[in-house]
């Protein structure tokens, strides 16, 4: 393992509330960027049955999944952890209620959605002024047990780049065919 | 297979250079919203040794990959497919060359050469009004062989996409020891 230490070492990054939300912050508008000027062909996934949808995620049920993220899931549940009430219990993050939220709502309507909570989140976020002890008090989450408000704050950051990671590759598999024998070439699309 | 059938049918695309040309003027914004206000804590590798950072890209090195790809890659390959020469075989791609390359950029100069030179290579694609008959024409990859006009400009379109997730993945990564047990559902952390 020795080899690998000068990687560890550099690219591990210690949790901040300052280098987290930049990332934070940059979210809306990357999404903006790429997603912005894109004809629907790129974007939806309209006509593919229910049940197949869930598994392959468009980039438009992507967006509204990061949307009901932010209304529902971390900003709520960092409050559950600022609280100390009885229950530190995190209510079920639903996975999969932009099938239903997003309904008549325009590609373009969610993102702008997206980017006005985003900007009222991190506001509140900054606003807290979080201490270290703070981001050590604990939570519980239904599924994975106790989890930091570090923790929290950290799957935030690394969930909005998940999903921007999804979002290019929803797109990219739609010129799967198309690349012909450069398709060994371009991880985006192994299986 | 028969339940694959609807997702096969929809979410594929036919090229069309104009839906291509969607993507390809998106991605420099895209890159410049997720980099362009981040700490250097994200954005590079400094101080790894050479051989691990060829496999571990940090987003520095991958914009200056995609601004070496802009210059040597598509547009001169479309040219000598176009050309209709003696010689149709493409000169090999360094995929290395930005470690070269870029010493001394700082990764704002190197987003903004992209920015500048993807819109070159637009005008230049657009330009050509590129006809069916033209987009069937073949050249000759040193490794993968007899290609197509067609598969090279869809290889442009998914090699953007591939790395813009690299990019997130690069970021995403730095994190994996913060996000303690959400790990398991974040896939971009997934070796």
């Amino acid at each position: 393992m020795t080899a690998l230490a000068p990687f560890v070492e550099i690219i591990c990054m210690e949790f901040n509330v300052a280098r987290s939300i930049e990332i934070l912050s940059a979210t809306p508008g990357t999404l903006q960027s790429l997603l912005g000027n894109l004809s629907e062909e790129w974007t939806t996934s309209s006509g593919i049955e229910a049940k197949r949808k869930a598994e392959i995620w468009s980039p438009y049920d992507i967006i509204g999944h990061l949307l009901h993220a932010d209304e529902t899931d971390w900003i709520p549940r960092a409050r559950i952890i600022l609280g100390r009430g009885d229950d530190l219990t995190f209510v079920p993050f639903d996975r999969f209620a932009q099938f239903e939220n997003s309904k008549g709502k325009s590609l373009a309507q969610l993102l702008d959605e997206f980017g006005r909570l985003r900007t009222e989140n991190i506001g509140i976020l900054r606003a807290w002024n979080l201490t270290d002890a703070q981001l050590d008090l604990e939570g519980v989450h239904p599924e994975l047990g106790r989890v930091t408000l570090r923790q929290l704050l950290a799957t935030w950051v690394v969930h909005d780049l998940n999903h921007v990671r999804q979002v290019a590759t929803s797109i990219a598999k739609r010129y799967e065919a198309e690349v012909g024998p450069w398709k060994e070439y371009l991880s985006i699309l192994s299986p």
